[in-house]
């Protein structure tokens, strides 16, 4: 009898407890192959380091006692005495070396101004590590430091485990493999086998991927049967879950003993846990991030357990939360989150969290685990975070969190090109949304381009209303147009917003500079929002949008001219805007983003992008 | 012309000037070999992923219009859908999936028992990233998300910098390889070369060892101009300081342009810093501390600029110091030191500083650096350690401080046979040292044998002197003999502690148990100190003073029979004392080790190593 939707330390410890404490082979490896290996026995002094009393200065060797009442006054002439380097083997007969700064020669006969204490500049024998000392303990990872001082006692080799070896079996009858032509509508590319492997190779692993077998539970079943005579662990990536075509949990059910199937973890619920023929054997769901944390969660310290060690753990930090986090009951929720240091702390923004979301993954600074008991945390609250990213390089990164832009894009792009260690990171949540953060202090800077539909005037009436009483300064990024973006040669035949009521609109959120934008024309126009099919339609990002048009999925947006060129999308012009950036004055953090405002190579690469005037570039407007 | 004996960052900052900005060559790589390479160019996405909307769930695509209205009571039945599994493209004319978990069937027809949102459970085209967006910035290490999500927006390789190659050129006439015959005196294994081709690797490059070159300023300079023409980075390793045979600053400076010699940094101050042909030489001390040090504090930063990255920074943590810690002004300190999570804080422990000592790096948890302006921190000052180990790992570890057997050692070595998760570290300060460091909350467990001359007892007094009002438990380790480690064969004769006054004797430390039980000896006997030779030459462990007798610095010392037979010399046994471990009472740190205790392995292995008792190993004595 398998356990069912169990919490992942317990479905863990059932995985690892079928190995019965059984671990890879041992193998004797030259010193030199064994780095990052896992040591198979104690590593025991064979020798002491260094073998022999030896000079640990330049100078000259001495006995102590004939220094004795040695001073500046009355230095003592010493014609017994024996000239050594460092590492030089003590002469037989002294205890001690001076140093040869502090010596004075004449006529070929050093003079001390100083009495040598016994064994004073002597590296003694065993100094280092002394014979049969205990030098690293079974189960230890090999580092260059290691390798040195076990060579230092005596060994020319180690016993250690050997590489464990990993099988990916990817499957699915949608999937192909990387490499051949674009997929199509209902296929999909084979990324997981290579991130998997990755992962891998990346914990010291050998990795081999096997060729993508369709849902066919028979030749899956002969695969892990196959490939458990070989490898350590086989994953079967896909078909864990409980859908038509999801056949890895009967599998290794037939072939072996399934020990877990679904592990209340989010992204990952969908896990197989197994053993044939005692060869662990996981099933790994096919959403990217889902498998990319089982990897972490289950076959990382299975792997260490075979190696006979104990997993490599992230380094951890404490955050404020950006915003309200709400996660489910019964589940321990895996959320990607963005780091930055503002006002002094951490600050974590929680990413997009579905499990395709690959670039949640890929975008993230760390992971937070909202426990199963939890049902989320609030704004502003304490938690602890995993990093995935040098705590370093965070500290370095500047927060822009508001409107998005490509010119930031290219902003980050740029900085980074300039300085390696320099990160520009950009949370899209819309021009009022990036106030409010700035109002929190969870941003550094607020890309805003929010029109007061009042006065006509851009982002300043806004501030007044979200960030009362509080000084900021307000820097020019760039002038841009909006307009619709439409399919290629204008099908529907669009003039402007006034035809928006008889084509498919795809829009903006509620908060979006763009979203105010239209509201704002189509109130002018006396157009209601009903009118509009496709109205209630929210896109978080311009590319989000042009990428709906692009799909023929809406016939027309509101959006930036760079987007409906990244799409090969024509534009129909609506308004020219400024699009700002909001901070506190004299942020040091925004600095080098400033700097770069002024700089000719960035203001050439924004007019290339097309549609945007760099004329106010960098100007503080307020 | 050069500078010299300045900060790391100057010194650094001179020699990645020499670079003006040179990067290694951008290579394409395909996605599978490039983990761990750095981007070359920005990575902005080819195309959408998805590419087409999907369905998220199993179930069924539908018009979300046609399920308006359907509630429980009023369920609808939808003759227009399509089956759907996750990953499926949505068929033309539909805008939502209904999960498979929430349709009623009958005769073929699903029937709804609540509307469906547009667009509910459909991943739409560029969730994850859509075409054009920036997926990685230049100067990006890449992970294997990073292959996935690169992979998924349309990419099959990536421009990337080529792996740096690393150089290593040992010299020095008393440099003998690995593998060969053991060094006799004044002749050095070349360890140093394998650990800094190690560190190397570690850090991604491709490292090759030239032969071991004399101290021959021609041969070295010649190795240099032809390895500076296939490397881009030159070690040679030793001959950086101002010795006779120091030649590597004439050599750069031959040969190249020398930029730095000597930085103000303990241990690692002779540094050479130079170009040759536009290649990066860099010189390394001979100790093997100094040589990593240099590596981590040189080289990784200058192979990162190479490859256009900011260099991996280790994660830190903030901890209390054990006890004083001088350090010299006008250098940067880099002292190694033991982390412990003892009483809710953690506590770092400083290790031998000696550049020689390699072990000290093999044993430490963290780096501390005292920098220049300062003369050292007090006990019990909170200081910033740059962490060598995991956290997590760090957390699970014993700290046992004070008097030091090879006990421990064993003990250290099976526990963590057994939990690869589970640590033992001590550090040998004597006993009286590990009362005081439990005191104050140093440690752990506190081992101790300290008699107590007036009353006879053992280490009960001395516990209400030190700890007068704690509560204390003391476990009993072992009985052991306690004799005088001699020359095989007993060649001096001595019979006993009477002989002492004619023979060349090597001590223990004060507050260590075995120099109190020398004292005590010695006083009943009417035998001044200052009659015994080398009564001051102390030791810091059992093994040392074994070591001092098998080199025959000495005739004989006080110790333990395990270091007598370590070194293979004879043991003439003077004292039985009991060896206890001293902790608060509870302490749940101490449970395995204590479970230990009661183990028969264990006891056996004690017993084997001759000299002990286990009759009470594992009794509460108080």
């Amino acid at each position: 009898m398998f356990i069912r939707d169990v919490p992942a330390d317990e479905a863990l410890a059932a995985w690892l407890g079928a190995l019965e404490g059984r671990r890879l082979d041992a193998v004797e490896l030259p010193l030199a192959d064994a780095l990052g290996r896992v040591t198979a026995a104690p590593v025991w002094a064979l020798r002491s380091s260094p073998a022999y009393d030896a000079a640990a200065m330049d100078g000259i060797a001495v006995r102590a006692a004939d220094t004795l009442g040695a001073t500046e006054t009355s230095p003592r002439k010493l014609s017994r005495h024996a000239v050594v380097d460092t590492g030089d083997a003590l002469p037989d007969g002294f205890d001690a070396v001076v140093m040869r700064e502090q010596l004075h020669w004449e006529e070929g006969v050093p003079e001390v101004r100083a009495a040598a204490a016994p064994w004073q500049h002597v590296r003694t024998i065993g100094e280092d590590v002394s014979a049969t000392e205990l030098l690293l303990p079974e189960g230890h990872r090999l580092r260059p430091v290691d390798l040195a001082a076990a060579a230092a006692a005596g060994h020319t080799g180690l016993s250690v485990r050997r590489a464990p070896r990993v099988l990916v079996i990817p499957t699915g009858d949608e999937l192909r493999p990387l490499g051949g032509a674009a997929p199509t509508a209902g296929e999909l590319l084979d990324t997981n086998s290579l991130m998997l492997a990755a992962q891998a190779h990346e914990a010291g692993c050998e990795a081999e991927v096997a060729p993508i077998l369709p849902d066919d539970p028979e030749r899956i079943a002969t695969a892990v049967r196959e490939g458990s005579a070989r490898a350590d662990l086989v994953i079967v990536i896909a078909g864990s879950s409980a859908g038509r075509d999801d056949y890895t949990a009967a599998v290794v059910q037939s072939a072996g003993t399934l020990l877990v199937h679904g592990v209340a973890v989010k992204p990952g619920h969908p896990v197989v846990l197994g053993v044939v023929d005692t060869t662990p054997v996981l099933g790994a769901p096919g959403y990217p991030v889902s498998a990319a944390l089982t990897f972490e969660l289950f076959a990382l310290p299975l792997l260490a357990a075979l190696e006979g060690t104990a997993p490599a753990a992230r380094p951890r930090a404490r955050a404020r939360l950006a915003r309200r986090l709400a996660s489910s009951l019964g589940m321990d929720d895996w959320v990607r989150v963005r780091l930055g240091r503002v006002g002094g702390g951490l600050v974590a923004t929680p990413l997009p969290r579905g499990a395709g979301v690959l670039t949640s993954l890929v975008r993230a600074d760390g992971l937070l685990i909202v426990p199963a008991a939890l049902e989320g945390h609030d704004a502003g609250e304490e938690v602890e975070v995993r990093l995935l990213r040098d705590l370093d390089a965070i500290e370095r990164t500047i927060v822009a969190i508001g409107s998005h832009d490509p010119v930031l894009d290219l902003a980050a792009s740029l900085l980074r090109a300039r300085d390696p260690a320099q990160t520009l990171v950009s949370g899209p949540v819309g021009s009022l949304g990036g106030l409010v953060a700035l109002r929190d202090g969870l941003c550094h800077v607020a890309g805003c381009h929010l029109l007061d539909p009042e006065s006509g005037e851009y982002t300043l009436p806004w501030i007044r209303r979200v960030l009362p009483g509080r000084e900021v300064a307000v820097v020019r990024l760039v002038h841009r147009e909006q307009g619709l973006i439409v399919a290629p040669g204008n099908p529907t035949g669009i003039a402007g917003l006034d035809d928006l009521t008889r084509i498919r609109y795809v829009n903006r959120q509620r908060g979006a500079g763009t979203r105010v934008l239209l509201d704002h024309e189509l109130g002018r126009r006396g157009i209601e929002p009903g009118a509009v099919d496709g109205y209630v339609r929210e896109e978080p990002t311009h590319l989000a949008v042009a990428a709906a048009v692009a799909a023929g999925r809406a016939d027309a947006g509101l959006g930036v001219m760079a987007a409906a060129r990244a799409f090969g999308l024509d534009f129909i012009p609506v308004a020219r805007e400024p699009f700002d950036l909001v901070m506190a004055p004299g942020e040091p953090a925004v600095a080098p983003l400033l700097e770069l405002l002024d700089d000719a190579e960035f203001k050439g690469q924004v007019e290339a992008l097309g549609g945007y005037s760099v004329a106010e570039t960098g100007r503080r407007v307020a």
